[in-house]
């Protein structure tokens, strides 16, 4: 069953533009769009729109028609409330709002590993376990998650929310057990997708990696099988890393640097997270 | 150990009129704010500010030297989302990004059984459920539990979310098991500021119901005990009720005539609830 | 809201005779039925209609324009399976399948400790348990659980299954945690009755007994607060009693004598059962 | 340890007559039975009693000396309940009471997934859910398996419970997660045999599907490790199938049709089964 | 059913000084011991002998002809684990196979709430929560405990382990909810002494405070029920007390001053226990 | 990060010297130790100590400078509790003190399925499961976890606990399921030591086996993945084996022999247990 129309946001940024390929293929018409004035070349049956995600006007002419939106525009660091509001926040709602009046069948939301971030990482979560963000970053994806729930459960309209640990390349300890590769983002969106019927899901974003922390057996039903696994990368990273500090709240917790980090001040900078996106 | 100084938010409101009496009496200064432009007489030690939760330059002076803040205002009904945003979102941003910054040791906030408004009643939920808001208005209190767990866990800011059921008079059978007297109500928020340590918690606001159908167990260090019983009005009010459809997801669920209204719809005034406060 | 027409089967059983009059006080009509001839006098509004569980077309037409039904009907011992299946299975399906093509609202039923008595009484055994029959007594209480149940998910027919531990003297330690008295079994069906709405719910069938080992929290809802207490019996029975053996089942068991005792044997000898019912 | 003699009952029926074969080499006497005149030539140490299972004079003597009965005789489909009283609850305690008579030590037995056919496929359950049957056949299941545990409780004959999923070829999308293959059956029938000790067990009968819903944790010591994935069939299924309704009970509970279709009606005509059994 | 022979250990303790007249009444005669000289008057049926739990020798004698041993011997401070060894491990050791070697059937044993004192007080905690000793003298708690269970389920010596939350004066807000007054205490001895078959139990000694941070459902069957409640020194105690620190280890668990002091270092100084035992 | 010290306790025992080749190799100093007088040729940086492990004096000088301790000397049979007090508890304790006062950050120890070895094999145990010892033995192993987990919470000094199945080979159906090979006992040390953070954890030391009955998933950051299955033994073992005895508690229970024997009585030899070690 192809897909007519997909609408994808935040094409323009890193994981988004992976995922503008692929999911051209999945339907006749795919609609991307971003804050950026342009993301280059487009693919076979793609369009795109610029569009602010916080002016409802600029979004639910794009969402018309659609079959499923592919939610993925945001800012993606912490930032002060203030600043995530628009985007984050005000922005889901748009999406589902709008989706609801065009009767936009489902949502596939890159929700984080931020919603939950202050569990420690000594507890296998589920992905039943209560909110507990690390930054406003995570407190935007615990909205996000609790109103796909409410539209949902009121208004029959469905989303798999993706808590992705860490799509970037692995470059530290940390991320031998939350890596996502690019190809298993792919292989979960899919999944995300073709699923006759989902309901509320949510679904840890993690490759198949021997020290994968979480637990997706709540969505079995979606048949994700993660095929890349960081141990590849575990030898070389133990070697050179520093010795950790057991009482870092940082390394202790699932949300990583973010746990640690104030809130409403950058952490990307310290992860090492490099634009190593495929130019098309 | 008398307070110095505690903020009460919403003073105008029904529930928080009820509270500026018993509150003055439990610090030297009470702050009490709200938008009217007047509240009547006031209180010993009590003095009113008109202030509108979603401006933080009006809060945040407020806050300055208190040591608790009693958070109640907020529309209390159910409003399109962004209506709701100004004053129950980011109200409580505000009231959490001021209080932090000035040193306010905890909130005490009224939450509501709408945070989780969608479990059958069947279920005899805990305080540790995910939320499944039934309504923008419940949303609103999940997004309000997120973040003060957040400012517990990152900024040691400690708040207790009171999940109100029904304070109102007792005229259908759901408030049989909801009810939550003024005095239990007292009661609840006494123990929210006398209790020395608190961290983030959560506890249901509900009375002594032979049927109330929550459970505050993890909040059993509280000492919370209330005293009144809605069982006294059963007789009457089940004698009177008209015959109730088991399939009805209003007569089902906790959230009672939320989970069944459409989302953003008023549902005031279909729970019957009166004006009942006492004027000052 | 009076019913019209309640019907109650084992009108002439031990427990069914206590319920007969406050039956008839919540009703228009009651139909009283059982297998004996006669059941002597009459209560206000009471009918007797002799008839057999395991027929059919004798339990039809009985509740035809019924509101519910209150099955109290059964074998209430340990027999052979051949000699249990008529009454106390069929009897059951011919209940809920009559019930269902007369559109009764809800069934509430005499269930069964026996249902779960092979648990060990050291754990406090809630609602939600599987089922670990002590017996083909116990099976059938099983059986009948699992038919209401499905007949509320699929047919939208309510039932409540008031699992019994037992109404009977207090004459051994065990019934120190066990007993029901007779006004608490009232209290109990007359809940299972004026609640408005109840789906598919057991609960325990226990008087506020300081021993009572089982937990009716997920029933709270239905607001049953027994006022019984066998404490009262304690030091009597205890100073008399035995001393037990912990290796015995029967000891151990939440099911007591039917836990131990052979399957097909009678078991009701061993427990003690006067039949103390007032005449009527 | 090879056995000495096997019962199959149900060994004319699509799934028995697959397991002939491998029973036949797993003791010295295979004792087949149905209610059919025949079931085709015979395998080496193979012998064919026709037999009905609601007769207990009839099952009784076939046991006689047995270690084992591996038990798939039942009707197959929903049907009003007087009809499944005789072959699926009659037919389940006569194997269970003969076995007891004459030592049996174990009862392999074909349960399925329609004793907890009700819960929706967002749930990711375990063996140890309460049951939720969909249909009279479920509920026969149910009857079944806790026949089962109070002969191992109260007699110590084991039994291990096969909730079969749908043994069936691959024609719709549901079946990406429900499929059990016939080799994997194979593989799971005879590990209930092999392992030395099973006591009560309950397993899940599904193929190494990416996309099973169902969890066998419990039944780990068993050590059944199925080898077919239904995944191989996604691509072509998904193409073809209609849109879904994620409202449809069918659709979302683990029961398929069985949980939409009518109490007592049938449903295998909606499932697409094709009688696809080798000839022997 | 009066017990023959009770032997009291710790019998010159705070404690065990309150229980010998209580115990003295529950049997015909009752051995008291500890490593006093001396403990005054004895009660009718009561004899006093010096022993050294440490030493098998010396404690073996008395238990014999036991029909149950009350267990209080123990140093009752946090020492230096050296210290500890002999009279909290070696001593409960000598206790149990005392016990066996002369047909003792139960123990009854003054385990703590420090053999899970590192809870935080905002989870209300079970009798099956994992050990979370937070000195030394927990860690001898939880190895009793332990033992006891192995002695139950190896060789049927039955035994209830009252895990004490705080028997002493109420003079700080944590006792408002940890008290446990003499007159429950031996409530609490009581009903694990006469409750028939207890196999290995564990309860917390805990008054009916309204601030009672740990749950006894799991205990339920004993029939415990409290009668005082520390809430009548709220007021004054919670006026007095000092500003908590909820960043405080020792303020927010479960464990109090023991969860704060480093291992091996007297925590009774701080906890302001006075010993305020009747003089007998 | 190649660790500067190791030490390794029991490096003459069965398993301590499968472990000295790869420790050594895992950093510059191997200090390995156990009481036997000489333990054969050493491996590069490896330096032999004969101590022993009850006496404080011997271990403390061993432990200054180690970055962490590898603890496998004990003795490894059931004998009675006063020969298992020394080597056993005292040497944990001597390990864990001598430790912390050096600032050693982490030990590695060979816990034991025996800590829970009373639970039915039908249940699938996590790690956080309570204690059930089946032995003295099993007693020392949980009295040691709990010491680790009081020194991680009390002094942040890290520890990992290997609940060891069976590390022998393969002769009996149970070890089916609870085999660990050496070549996984290697992988298992190996991730307790690299992995940067632990806090207090345990994890099962089992292989890949299909049968296997216990779960790690709390373990699962550790990234443990066992690459041998005993299924490979399963069709000789199980052909040869004598028909088991579902009534014994030795075949039911995860400690299999251990669960039955009697307390102090050495299980070893039942076990088959032979000494296969390669010479050095």
């Amino acid at each position: 069953m192809k897909l007519k129309k997909l609408v994808l946001t935040g094409a323009a940024g890193r994981l988004g533009s992976y995922l503008r390929e692929p999911l051209s293929k999945m339907c006749d018409e795919l609609v991307s769009t971003d804050i950026a004035d342009d993301i280059g070349n487009l693919y076979d049956g793609e369009r795109y729109v610029k569009a602010d995600l916080a002016k409802f006007d600029e979004i639910e002419p794009l969402v018309e028609g659609a079959d499923m939106v592919v939610h993925f525009g945001a800012i993606v660091d912490e930032v002060p409330f203030e600043e995530m509001l628009g985007p984050n926040f005000i922005g889901s709602y748009n999406i589902w709002e709008a989706g609801h009046r065009h009767g936009v069948r489902r949502v596939v939301y890159a929700s984080s590993i931020h919603a939950v971030g202050m569990y420690p990482k000594t507890e296998f979560i589920g992905t039943d376990v209560p909110h507990r963000p690390d930054t406003f970053y995570g407190l935007a994806k615990c909205f996000t998650e609790d109103l796909g729930r409410m539209y949902w459960e009121k208004r029959q309209m469905e989303s798999v929310h993706l808590r992705i640990l860490s799509a970037a390349q692995v470059t530290n300890p940390r991320a031998l057990g939350s890596w996502l590769s690019y190809d298993d983002l792919v292989r979960l969106v899919r999944v995300a997708i073709d699923t006759p019927v989902v309901g509320f899901t949510i679904a840890y974003g993690v490759s198949a990696n021997d020290r994968a922390p979480v637990d997706n057996a709540l969505a079995s039903f979606l048949g994700y099988r993660p095929q890349d696994n960081a141990e590849q990368f575990a030898e070389q990273i133990l070697a050179e890393a520093p010795q950790a500090d057991p009482t870092d709240i940082g390394t202790m917790c699932h949300g990583g640097p973010f746990a640690s980090i104030p809130l409403g001040q950058s952490a990307v900078g310290s992860m090492g997270i490099v634009d190593d996106r495929k130019k098309t």
